[in-house]
């Protein structure tokens, strides 16, 4: 079977570019201090978490405690859940689930610290523990050295967890395309980071890992050697949302849709906001880098006056967000060329639970 | 199970509002020429589209082949999917699934019709045909008599087809909140639709069906009798998009969230873009009104100046988007007060094929 033979909307992960970006992020990391462990989230395939292990990721980072399963049920043997895990059930299932892999969490609560301990202690398992430091983003997390040392204090204390070091994820940088300013911003938080884990260590707490980074800013962290895990997700498929980035990695991940219906003014494909997120902006149409494109549910109407589009065409689209737009199909199709070769389960599609 | 005891983010349905919801459809449509064909893309479950019959729904109108093969599986005998089916081998399944239910498509165009004309007539099936009016949407379908003449008189001779009337849809009408612009709009476009039926008439195409209208218009088209099918969908849920709108129809899906990060300024939920489509807005904050929100891909951030937040708190959300915040999940718990009373399959979830 060829692309334009698929049943559309279908997405397609180009296994060259694939592997081309597995290969660039090695590269990037070799000689650095930084270790990848790529997040899961962007990809939800646990075929895709073992090829990144296969290529030299230290681990896998998830989003979700029903990720965290899926992955350690496929044999991976250490995850990071980058997210705090409050309800009661849901932290007997996490306390379950570390008896079968190393699992680490974030925490920024003292209450959450007693709940975790208790039911891994009950459990038999060890949990390990981030704190989280806000750098920023405004979310989870806690601002100040004092707060951050109780709370790793209390982590250290407490029974059948272990402190395992600082989670500093800087989300609003991922996507600056200014260089020079995104260096500056990744720089001054670093300092601050370092800062953090001199206060922790003078009080007689090491850090072992500094974990966060994404694809926007791995290049820089890779260089200078403060975090020692890189949580980048999208750089095994890249999207529209990255264009403007100057980075090796390329856009391997399309969404194949069909010309539905054609006017003198415009063409409707059958791919809407059901099949192509639209939560950071529209997809890109590969033909024509420069048509207006908008989206509904179910269809998206293109303006690229320069083309003539037939009905039953196939147009190529780079999703606007490759993390969300995964989140809406049960498989990707795997092409090599215009050969389909085969296809693989989005394994946690939906596990937001 | 009471609702707080739900793993977090989960849909719930209060089977009261949905009942009321049910009941206001029927009443404002009682006397109309007006029949329900509510639209499955709002629910996409099987077992709400039985419920629609059962509550005087003449069929189901849906969005894709898919969804129709899930509905025809479940024994829905008469389903319009408002929609062009073009690709060679999905009218190969269309035709074969018209063997098993009076099934009506979308077309606005010539070749399309031969296509179906021939595949239905090979599988030894009838397909229905409502050829696409553009009433302003500029998508799908054709806006001028003639050419729509033309279309409906190839249908009327081709094998295996049926010329069944006009799908005129005015989906930038459905959220429209100044009701006099509205109705002077819907009134507008149903002068428009009855001078194309007549056009029609006289060349001896008669028109049985006129079918379109959404949540927002189907108070009106009830009245003026111009439309014979209401494809409302959201009517049965309703969401944050519909706030503005002078309505009978109320919230009935809510989606359970838990806060897993409290700050002064600010309170964190568990439910993001994946859990909550962002397309047409943020979700509302039941308890608080005029909180200010804010989601990533899997948190939301709350500020609630007058709301002290605690650890594990649930917080139920108005999704903004229900059609595509549906489309997120497996499934949906059924609720009676606090009560979780079941659960039912978001059947085609996904299904976008």
């Amino acid at each position: 079977m060829i692309i334009s033979q698929l049943e559309t909307p279908a997405l397609i992960l180009d296994l060259d570019i694939f592997a081309e970006n597995l290969q660039a992020m090695d590269s990037l990391l070799k000689g650095s201090k930084a270790k990848l462990r790529p997040h899961y989230k962007s990809h939800k395939c646990t075929y895709i978490a073992h090829r990144q292990i296969e290529a030299g990721a230290k681990g896998i980072t998830c989003a979700k405690l029903g990720e965290a399963e899926d992955l350690a049920q496929s044999g991976i043997k250490d995850i990071l859940i980058a997210n705090q895990i409050v309800q009661k059930s849901k932290i007997v299932r996490l306390a379950q689930l570390a008896k079968t892999c190393k699992l680490t969490v974030c925490v920024d609560n003292a209450d959450n610290i007693a709940d975790l301990s208790r039911m891994a202690s009950e459990a038999g398992s060890v949990i390990y523990c981030l704190v989280e430091f806000d750098i920023g983003m405004k979310r989870c997390g806690v601002s100040d050295f004092e707060t951050f040392y109780r709370l790793a204090a209390k982590i250290d204390s407490a029974k059948n967890l272990v402190f395992e070091g600082i989670q500093a994820y800087a989300g609003h940088l991922s996507h600056e395309t200014d260089d020079l300013f995104r260096a500056a911003e990744v720089e001054k938080l670093e300092i601050r980071v370092l800062d953090l884990k001199k206060y922790l260590l003078e009080r007689k707490l090491p850090v072992r890992e500094i974990s966060g980074g994404s694809t926007g800013t791995v290049q820089q962290k890779a260089q200078n050697g403060v975090y020692t895990e890189i949580q980048a997700g999208s750089y095994i498929f890249m999207d529209q949302t990255y264009r403007g980035l100057d980075t090796v990695f390329k856009n391997g991940l399309f969404l194949v849709s069909t010309v539905i219906s054609t006017h003198p003014d415009r063409f409707i494909l059958d791919a809407g906001i059901k099949s192509c997120s639209p939560d950071q902006g529209m997809p890109g149409v590969m033909k024509y880098p420069d048509c207006e494109i908008a989206m509904n549910e179910e269809h998206a109407v293109v303006r690229a006056n320069s083309h003539n589009a037939v009905l039953g065409e196939s147009v190529l689209l780079v999703p606007g967000h490759c993390c969300s737009t995964i989140n809406l199909y049960d498989q990707i199709y795997l092409v090599r060329g215009k050969e389909v070769v085969d296809r693989i389960k989005v394994t946690s599609r939906g596990k937001n639970v």
